[in-house]
């Protein structure tokens, strides 16, 4: 990709006070705020955004099937549930001009999670134990009308999320999946290049059971919940959660991190309120026990900003960076230096498919290009200039030296 | 994949009487209705919705960057172009519950389209001549409170969309760009195998602009739109721009069609309400000439359901066929059959990877199978069975004689 056809700009005098993963993300032009806690995904931004959630995509595939549900829905479904008085995040969709409204005062809900659609979904297809365990999930917009919209990509009102839904003959079935998950989690975290800074932490399992749920978090000293771990047995909890008697083993260390996954034993809540059932091998009816798995990809984005910087701009994980190789070329005005740039982004881009940024940009100076390739934080930085002649100039984003190889040494490192 | 991992079922008593495509969508397992004019996308339905959609990026990314924009933003946006009184589908978004509701009135705009998002982002990084032309697009959920909503994909309250917003310095630099867009949408409907149905119709350019507009059509009998066709000089035109002079070349064929793309010129309506200008050659401020270009990517999958069909069920064309191959396999009861019929599977996968479709139902009697891949329309189906033994039977969708071949005959074709 040449920066030129990104169409957007480093922005030096973006400001953004309140989170570091907004400040570098709006200044080297992966998002841009639309509203408080809403952004658009920029070029750059997207690119990242979708490799998250490719490598979720790609782990969940084996313990789900991918649909896509409406993300506005009739508010009856919410009325069922009489989650619409208790969620307050809700909103509500009516016609926004007054002309309309005079004719059709029909009230839909923009859903913040999905339990209301997939459970009557699930139960067009479920009728006997044969047709259980199965599972759907998608990766979708949100929408939350959060009150508190702050720091940047980890608390939006429009935000991405992989929501999973299982549902299962019995509670011990249910309670194996959802081990299951907590496996598939690990490998997500795994491939994104995050696990060792993530944990899991007990949770509330709410009205819905006296299990606990779970929640992954991922230690920033910026994130907004705390954690707390038992210095003995390892095991963390979150603050509703934790165990307050005085006995011997009650020796806590505390942590600040964000919350970027949590799973969530449902049981028999949403299955009762639909009145989802299936048929035993007795013939008898018994409701179906179900679970609900949550990520959130575009949090997940914001905290590994939040994680991997420091003060030059962001260093993404490679299995998430926009492009592995930013290319800076540099003396472009030179006819000489040209042709060997544009020569270099074509070899490395057979050998990188659709992973070369290349700064073909003609008027930035030097200093400025390095700064910006520090800034957008690709995994390798390879420049092109009168100095370097036909060699290049090779340096990964973490290291500070630079080594000057052929392009046939770079290709074979 | 597995039929069985899919978790849905084919409906025989699914009955939509309003639609062919909704009919044979929901019947086939590719969508299921949650309200009138809004589905969910099932896993076959949602492979289906991708693939056109990567045609449709892959083309795209020739002429624009890709981005992300919020579907819910400020109202004030619409307040500044006067389109919040006159866009009748708009709707807005506020707390769906009372208490909410006292604490916090703010009211949002769930977007149809996003001329109100795009000017100003690009205002952000349009300063002079140098910056432009420059063009971003998205591939995103919209949604219009359709008053008729009806026809399964063709008129939906929920629906998917590519749009792309374009920025000019000159009437004519926007003129050779919407000329440039012709053309690749062209080349995106022949990728997707429609363009010898397609054609292109004059419209009107709205308050916009003197000139036409120009819409995509299908041609297709259950199409809710009329196109005029001049029978000697071959130019379409919708209704409301149909020439009524009575002349020499005023002779008219007239079919019924289905708008699965439109490009518009915009010139300087919503630069001029955001301010967006840019400093030319001289540096005086000039207004920056906007287009705007949609494909409905769920609407194009409805209109090719109402266009490839017959009695059994649905002819995908290849390229947007949710699996290239159905495997069916027969007799799984039988150790040897089963054991042969999963060995068929993973060398199928070798040649055809994540493109073949198993069914591996145990229970579903011969007819039940071959009337349901006719039904899901796949372009290829391969039989293993106690009759076929270690050969294969093929039969293309299209075609009614089965040929019997060794995988390798098969595989080598």
């Amino acid at each position: 990709m040449l920066y030129s056809h990104l169409y957007t700009k480093i922005s030096k005098t973006h400001r953004d006070d309140f989170s570091i993963n907004a400040q570098l993300l709006g200044q080297a032009g992966f998002i841009d705020q639309v509203m408080a806690g809403a952004y658009t995904f920029l070029p750059l931004g997207l690119r990242v955004l979708n490799k998250i959630e490719s490598i979720i995509r790609d782990k969940i595939n084996s313990i789900g099937a991918e649909v896509l549900m409406p993300a506005v829905v009739p508010i009856e479904l919410w009325e069922r549930t009489g989650r619409l008085e208790t969620v307050d995040v809700l909103g509500q969709v009516t016609p926004a001009n007054a002309a309309t409204k005079l004719k059709n005062d029909s009230r839909y809900v923009i859903s913040p999670t999905h339990e209301e659609v997939v459970t009557p979904l699930a139960q067009k297809f479920i009728n006997s134990y044969k047709d259980l365990p199965c599972a759907y999930y998608q990766i979708q917009t949100k929408f939350r009308n959060e009150p508190r919209a702050k720091s940047g990509l980890l608390r939006c009102r429009e935000f991405r999320m992989k929501d999973l839904y299982s549902f299962h003959v019995s509670e011990e079935d249910l309670k194996a999946y959802y081990e299951t998950t907590k496996d598939v989690y690990w490998s997500i975290y795994e491939a994104l290049g995050i696990k060792e800074d993530t944990c899991i932490v007990k949770a509330s399992g709410g009205d819905f059971t006296k299990d606990y749920s779970h929640e992954f978090q991922i230690r920033v000293e910026t994130g907004e919940d705390t954690v707390y771990r038992n210095i003995t047995t390892g095991e963390c909890y979150n603050k509703e959660v934790m165990p307050s008697d005085s006995g011997e083993n009650n020796d806590y260390e505390t942590f600040k991190a964000c919350e970027i996954g949590n799973i969530f034993p449902l049981n028999t809540k949403f299955s009762q309120a639909f009145g989802l059932t299936y048929k035993d091998v007795n013939g008898e009816d018994k409701p179906v026990y179900m679970g609900c798995y949550g990520i959130g990809s575009s949090r997940i984005m914001g905290a590994m900003v939040e994680k991997y910087h420091d003060k030059y701009g962001i260093i993404w994980p490679e299995s998430v960076a926009p492009y592995k190789i930013n290319l800076v070329g540099l003396d472009l005005k030179d006819e000489v230096v040209k042709t060997q740039a544009y020569a270099v982004y074509e070899l490395l881009l057979k050998r990188y498919p659709n992973e070369v940024l290349f700064d073909d940009r003609i008027e930035a100076r030097a200093g400025e290009k390095f700064a910006d390739a520090d800034l957008i934080g690709c995994p390798i930085r390879v420049v092109v200039s009168k100095r370097t002649g036909e060699k290049v100039e090779v340096k990964n984003r973490n290291a500070k030296d630079t080594t000057l190889l052929t392009i046939e040494e770079f290709l074979n490192r």
